[in-house]
């Protein structure tokens, strides 16, 4: 089991990798500091996983257990009310430690509701995806979507720790895992250019899930984000790298709905639009966006935006972003694979070109 | 005009009592950082001071308004989303300060919203109620409400500054009015004797909103409120003194529908009802609750729970309380007035009685 520690302003807590982590019973105990448990989870990841977890916990606590519907299309402030009424109806007090056991839906819901809950109850992420264990186990980001928006309405906040058992992606379809190896590049591509080399290397056992190789990823990840974070923990200046391709990203995901393409999907093609922009300013060579689109490719991720994604839908969609101020759309593009810049002073017609390429 | 700093861990902001601040439009406008503004207010507020604060604003800035339906009924988080679509079909950014024009239930519901918006954005409170200027001003405290309790769901958030123009309280009906002395009553309950002896002198003065006085009595509650915050910011100890009279008060307001009885009203019978307990315990005299209930009769409120109030439901709805730990339902009680404790060690019998003597 490898131990990382998130180094944040007001504590820092661990983020614990390995395999089978959920039989480890006395490693999630010493992190509940009283009586009362709600574990969320989800209608797919509870037959897989959630009796370990009651098995670990049932005889020492008071547990409870929301199962909430599956998919993006659920991360809504009405369902997150039903978590709000199960820990009501069971009278759970400010006492009350949730656990966030699933994907990023549930992880990004439950630490939603663990900050609002009576102001503020501790939380614990157990994150089942590839996804969820490199990019909701650092940051604090929680969050639900608004129909006109992805994850518009949330808090920063932090757990009291992380278990990411690898062994949880054993059930993970192959096409949730590249998914999640799309955020794993993303790091590479962000600040660590040796990181972005030791992915192309490996990408054949990540894929197949080697116990080490995975784990390495994993921690390299978390390290990479935490180091980036720990400088700008609530999005003031530098963070805004992680949003790398996330801004064309988001405007696919809200622009053909929820779950046509998988966030990492939507990512990946986000990743290789920026790239085609910082391409055209000048600033990488073709060479390196086709390098970067090899790695997308062999870890199994789309590189072209679906169907229904017009230049002028991706505008739209991309101008009601977070990152827009002033009413200029904020960019995270790349200098050089692994050293990404944040820029609104990009030419505006250079935009429009990599959209019309991509638009469809 | 009066100012005082609230002084809390991360940054301290001013609270600006006085009358006719909404005139002063530089008052205002230095504590709005970008160009984005929304207003949200009620129906009842919007008619009498919104266009003020328009008048202030619209040359420099873009506004935008929501109006909310009044009433306690409405805070709720399904009401919450009609601020929230109204800050993205405007596509207001990160940048976008909130302007809660309102009584409490407009503060909490701006404030909550300013906290998750984009994970965070700044707001500012112009309280248009005594129980809102002494109450919401200081603490940062942010809630809606939940079918199964009050202000379950929230957050703790601290404005830019607070604006308590105390003209606005000479169009608040007298009932409001009674209510948010019964707050102020409150303050010199807690810890400060000199102050609910100084509230038995100039109580007249203060139903007639003497300008002089009523702003006096304003600054003092905030001032003894935020004494208490600032050693305990996220109501781990102390802070929960604050809430004398509102764990009888809350279950009064969620027994028999909130609106019966207002906030104030249900706080004073609360408050009643611990001085009872505390005289059934020997703390206090006979004399001493007479003192408290004809000061609360001064003010206009009531002293007595509303018909539906039975022990069991007293009880029953104390128990989901949020001051509840590990199953004992926590009280603040009092030493003397001036000096209330929080308890969790009072004979059960004797909360039994108290509750059947004001059970209905």
């Amino acid at each position: 089991m490898k131990t990382l520690h998130v180094a944040l302003a007001e504590r820092s807590y661990p983020i614990y990798i390995g395999p089978d982590l959920l039989s480890d019973h006395t490693l999630l105990k010493k992190h509940i500091k009283h009586k009362e448990v709600c574990i969320v989870t989800n209608t797919t990841v509870a037959p897989l996983y959630l009796d370990k977890v009651l098995t670990a916990l049932a005889d020492d606590f008071h547990c409870e257990t929301v199962v909430l519907p599956d998919g993006e299309e659920y991360k809504t402030l009405s369902v997150l009310n039903d978590v709000f009424d199960t820990l009501l109806q069971h009278r759970f007090s400010r006492q009350v430690t949730l656990i966030a056991l699933g994907g990023g839906v549930i992880g990004d819901m439950s630490g939603f509701a663990a900050a609002c809950y009576q102001r503020g109850v501790p939380f614990i992420q157990i994150p089942t995806t590839l996804l969820s264990q490199v990019d909701s186990s650092v940051g604090g980001k929680t969050a639900v979507n608004h129909a006109l928006g992805k994850n518009m309405i949330g808090a920063f906040y932090q757990p009291q720790c992380v278990l990411a058992d690898t062994s949880t992606l054993l059930t993970l379809p192959d096409r949730q895992l590249s998914s999640g190896l799309a955020e794993v590049i993303k790091y590479g591509l962000i600040n660590d250019a040796a990181f972005f080399h030791w992915l192309e290397e490996n990408m054949v056992a990540l894929r197949r899930c080697d116990d080490a190789v995975i784990a390495e990823a994993i921690q390299r990840s978390c390290q990479d984000k935490a180091s980036i974070v720990a400088e700008d923990e609530h999005e003031r200046g530098k963070r805004a790298l992680l949003n790398l391709g996330h801004t064309f990203g988001h405007a696919i995901e809200t622009g053909v709905g929820y779950g046509v393409y998988l966030h990492g999907e939507a990512v990946a093609v986000g990743m290789v639009m920026a790239a085609d922009l910082s391409q055209r300013m000048g600033w990488i060579t073709p060479a390196d966006v086709d390098r970067i689109k090899r790695l997308l490719l062999a870890a199994g991720l789309p590189v072209t935006a679906p169907a229904g994604m017009t230049a002028e839908r991706f505008l739209e969609l991309m101008s009601v972003d977070k990152k827009v101020q002033n009413g200029v759309i904020r960019l995270v593009l790349l200098k050089d694979i692994g050293q990404a810049v944040i820029s609104d002073d990009y030419p505006q017609d250079e935009l429009v070109q990599t959209l019309t390429l991509f638009g469809t």
